[in-house]
């Protein structure tokens, strides 16, 4: 059937894949350095200037504080690398803060993780997209006016590119990732080479945002420093999709975060030398990046590839999100915290529930956001630094235990083996200080950002790890409700009753009577009198077609379809308490909706007031109308 | 049950009457005018503005010739007034242009007269309503931003009073439109007074329309009279509503109609007059109600007794529709050329459906046309006018039949007594010269203001008889693709297969399988794998306690829950093409929306899936989770 009717989603998604073939879509070192650096790399096209709109609030006189916060950052960066490298050795089978959190914290640290990333990966979608139609809208000024709907419509392509599935988006997007990485490399060149010869001109026509001549205090330079650590979002991409990778996937995946770390770094502290070096100002008409390349390159061909390269980075930026969203959602999902859907395949092997959310909410910033990049960064990061605290603290929980082995003991522990190892002192300590610094970075960005929106992060976290013990509870409850164990379970039949229930003698109610008399049990027929003069029509002909058949006829006072035989029900429950209940409902089948709003569709009706009601079951006997009833089998072969 | 829970919707709406009660709920005449002529009355709030808004197209010094267009409009009147009245005698089971329509002309123009009345009631309740608003705003300004929002929410408060029933809103219209009746005669007394005695003021500080001083031609003054006609909108509404009046029904009917022709032309002459004296201005900001009770008793406590009589009787027309287009709806839906829902009769007996729609549709047009009554008016008053010509051209033909009877013969057609008229041949003419009038009124209209919006009318009336005919064609079809009329009706049992369709081994499963038991008939148990580790899982408990019951397992390579079982079922079909095949699926029950979320709900993918394949039954055996099993029939004596 799949080949010969190709369906809309066929032709938007691609052919279904089996589920055999899961473990085929694992990339190589270079597109994965496409699929999972774009947010850490694409960062650093706003970062540099939302430290500078920060600075720009004491006057442009401070903007050279740009250079020693980037350089703190980027120490920032070695400690994080160094620590992420020991998560992804210590865990092959990928070591999001959640799972390392989760095997070494506990359940509820893992669940505050898991939280704190969901939130910022949809944040990392807003923020990405939204930076990158300031791209555009830099370069073509008329299109300001639209950027939400240019926002959403990016967002919306995402979303079928990740529906296809990550082999096929890492060849989409592993072109335009070294396109970006060479139009920066270049930029930077030919920047570094003309300050050197001296002809590097200066930023012009740009206006600044009116700064309100704040006095400079450490508070306003740790503002500036959280703005930059923006930088550093997505930064543990990498551990989080090391199934992703080839054999060996902790090597290849270790080599590939160096690479992306290094680049990262020297991208971050170039651009922020160079928008010094041009005097770059923070602005609301156009990004520093543009301003860059306008200064060195002039308005010509260059100046245009660097800013498509930069908004084709941050587009992609927020695929690292599609990437690891579903996968981290899925992971709580069978865990049990997060609805059971997200763990479900769709047809090409990706967790479909889990894009379609991201997106969704993603949609929902932008567009009350305005796809205002500095609007929506205050929210931003906050999460991201708190699964870097949690992961590494639970590194530092790890390395205890590892102390405690013998030397060739093996340990598995949820798919990751556990050695001993000679260094665990060593690299204890390195996980330590990470744990702390960044616990520090996001205090500070709580704590500096809290009225600019970090605020709403403080509520929201403790809201969703409340919503996921709910749904934990509730699944646990309910494998306790319908568990074997206890004793009364007996299997065996029980006493039936059987209803048919007629609204008027037509085929369709002799097709529910002839399935009733197919299962060969004694049945009752009722019908529901709403109006005395249909009720009398149908005994009329009852008697004529139905011979000595009673028809019970249960009077409906208040013209309600379902109360009279939800009485007459439990009145036979009462009677019987261990009886099943049957009830048989005949019914319509239209070829289209609007055919089918134009009846009563009452079987839903009876379904709904029958739900809560114990041990009634509901039978639909369809009769499909324009269907000649011809069996549809008469057409397969 | 009733009486021990007020529902919500007890709160709301009242005690659900019995059926039994329907034909209690009818009022006398007083009562009938505040309910059935609040339509017609409440237009002279709005008509003479309309001409005076046209009239200044060609400047202010054209004013005057708003009074000979107002007798004309009077004249128009009369001739209505006296054909209707026969309309009354003729039709005492209620003689709309619906009725009148189908029993002399058939059912094309029967459609046609109920596309045209159905639109015009909802444009009352949108005209009406956006007028109502607009006295509110004359009275205080500040208000005019949310004249959509009250609009909006006046609908609302009409929904809920008429979903109580007419009974109820007789009562509580009718000490208003009586109020508005003494305040708008007092208006006009205290006026002609002052005009009298020489004290009566002129208009000052309303600033009129610009005027785009276009010549004044015979299309203008046609322009001016076609916006006044809408002074006669709701004149057909007591023919309508027959029999809600006491008995004698039509006499009681007839005497409330002249009754009511009689107010209205006093006022709609009389307040024409008076804004000719005082020189009104047509004017965006203020109502010439307001501007005419302002010069006559200035700014206190008179002036704003008027201004809310005259905004409650404006909501009050929107009544008449609520009463009307319901008992429409219906008989066009009892005829099948609308969804048979509009005649279902809520707990209050009101037709709900009708209500419902009416509402809605009202209340898109006011947010649409931001509650302007101007720009609403060009899409008002064809419906009425063509519905006008219809009846009157259905009356001369009934007149025609008449004039064939015997004397002393009776023919019942419809409900409707005919007997021979000496008088026939005059009160033909009297229909006749109604029919050419308003059939000349109802082309003045759409043409004058085709531009304006009328070309809407022109082409959704056309539609919604097209959709009309289409509704009836599909009922039709359907009656006779499920008569019992032919051959091959058999009655009697067929070969049947029942599957018990397996997830997981638990309670709710078990609950499957005991009812399949139940049924004494052989059964196969059948596990669509979508997992291998779930289905190895499953293999084992089953084996564990279901001996050697064998378990179907239907491998789904692509994870669809409902393909693999579809292609089975059809080759089930293909073996025994008049085998029955019945599909049990347990499923579960919770307590709360939000935990039926975090579950599969199959049960409803199973039975969208199967809606199309012939024979095949599905029947559901919920499992309820929380209610501890305890059958809900303990708690009922």
């Amino acid at each position: 059937m799949k080949t010969t009717r190709p369906s809309f989603s066929t032709i938007l998604l691609g052919q279904p894949l089996e589920t055999a073939a899961v473990s085929h879509q694992v990339i190589g070192k270079v597109p994965a350095l496409a699929v999972f650096a774009s947010d850490a790399l694409s960062s650093v096209a706003y970062a540099t200037e939302e430290i500078l709109l920060i600075l720009a609030l004491a006057g442009a006189a401070y903007f050279y504080l740009s250079v020693p916060i980037a350089v703190a950052i980027a120490g920032l960066l070695v400690v994080l690398t160094i620590s992420y490298r020991q998560t992804i050795f210590a865990y092959p089978g990928g070591g999001g803060a959640y799972i390392v959190s989760r095997d070494n914290l506990g359940e509820m640290p893992a669940q505050i993780a898991g939280a704190a990333l969901l939130t910022d990966y949809i944040l990392t979608v807003a923020v990405s997209i939204s930076s990158g139609v300031a791209q555009i809208t830099s370069a073509f000024p008329g299109l300001f006016p639209y950027r939400v709907e240019l926002a959403v419509l990016l967002i919306l392509f995402m979303t079928i590119i990740n529906l296809r599935g990550v082999k096929e988006s890492s060849s989409a997007f592993a072109v335009p990732t070294y396109f970006f990485l060479g139009m920066a490399f270049l930029l930077l060149g030919v920047g570094i080479y003309q300050w050197a010869t001296g002809t590097l001109a200066q930023v012009s026509g740009v206006r600044m945002v009116a700064d309100s001549l704040q006095p400079l205090t450490l508070f306003l330079v740790l503002r500036a420093f959280s703005s930059g650590c923006t930088a550093l979002t997505g930064v543990e991409a990498i551990s989080n999709g090391i199934p992703a990778f080839k054999e060996p996937r902790s090597r290849n995946a270790a080599n590939t975060l160096l690479a992306m770390s290094g680049i990262l770094m020297t991208l971050f502290i170039g651009i922020t030398l160079l928008a010094r070096a041009v005097d770059a100002q923070p602005s609301e008409a156009e990004t520093v990046i543009s301003q860059l390349a306008r200064t060195v390159y002039g308005d010509g061909i260059f100046y245009l590839l660097t800013l498509v390269s930069t908004t084709v980075i941050l587009i992609m930026a927020a695929n690292t999100s599609f990437a690891d969203f579903p996968r981290l959602a899925a992971l709580q999902a069978g865990d049990s915290f997060l609805p059971r859907q997200l763990t479900f395949r769709g047809s090409r092997l990706v967790f479909s529930w889990g894009v379609f959310v991201l997106a969704g909410v993603a949609m929902l910033l932008v567009i009350i956001f305005q796809a205002s990049v500095s609007a929506l960064i205050p929210l931003y990061a906050v999460g991201v630094f708190l699964g870097f605290t949690l992961s590494q603290t639970g590194m530092v929980v790890r390395w205890h235990k590892v102390s405690k082995m013998q030397v060739g003991e093996e340990v598995e522990m949820h798919g990751a083996i556990m050695r001993y190892d000679t260094q665990w002192r060593l690299k204890q300590g390195v996980n330590a200080f990470g744990a702390v610094i960044t616990f520090i970075v996001m205090l500070v960005f709580v704590i500096t950002k809290f009225r600019d929106g970090a605020w709403v992060i403080t509520i929201l976290l403790p809201l969703l790890v409340w919503i996921f013990f709910r749904v934990h509870h509730h699944y646990q409850a309910v494998a306790a409700a319908l568990s074997l164990a206890g004793e009364n379970r007996v299997i065996g039949p029980r006493p039936l009753h059987t209803i048919v229930l007629i609204d008027n003698l037509h085929i369709a109610s002799i097709r529910a009577i002839n399935f009733a008399l197919s299962l060969g049990q004694p049945w009752t027929a009722v019908h529901i009198s709403i109006d005395e003069i249909r009720t009398a029509d149908l005994q009329r002909k009852w008697a004529e077609r139905m011979d000595d058949t009673p028809l019970v006829i249960l009077p409906s006072p208040y013209r309600s379809l379902t109360e009279p035989l939800v009485t007459y029900v439990q009145q036979l429950r009462q009677q019987a308490p261990d009886a099943y209940i049957h009830i048989i409902l005949g019914g319509l089948t239209t070829e289209s909706f609007w055919e089918q709003s134009l009846h009563q569709n009452s079987a839903l009706v009876f379904r709904s007031a029958f739900r809560n009601l114990d041990g009634v079951a509901v039978t639909n006997v369809p009769f499909q109308l324009h269907h000649d009833n011809v069996p549809k089998e008469a057409n397969i072969h």
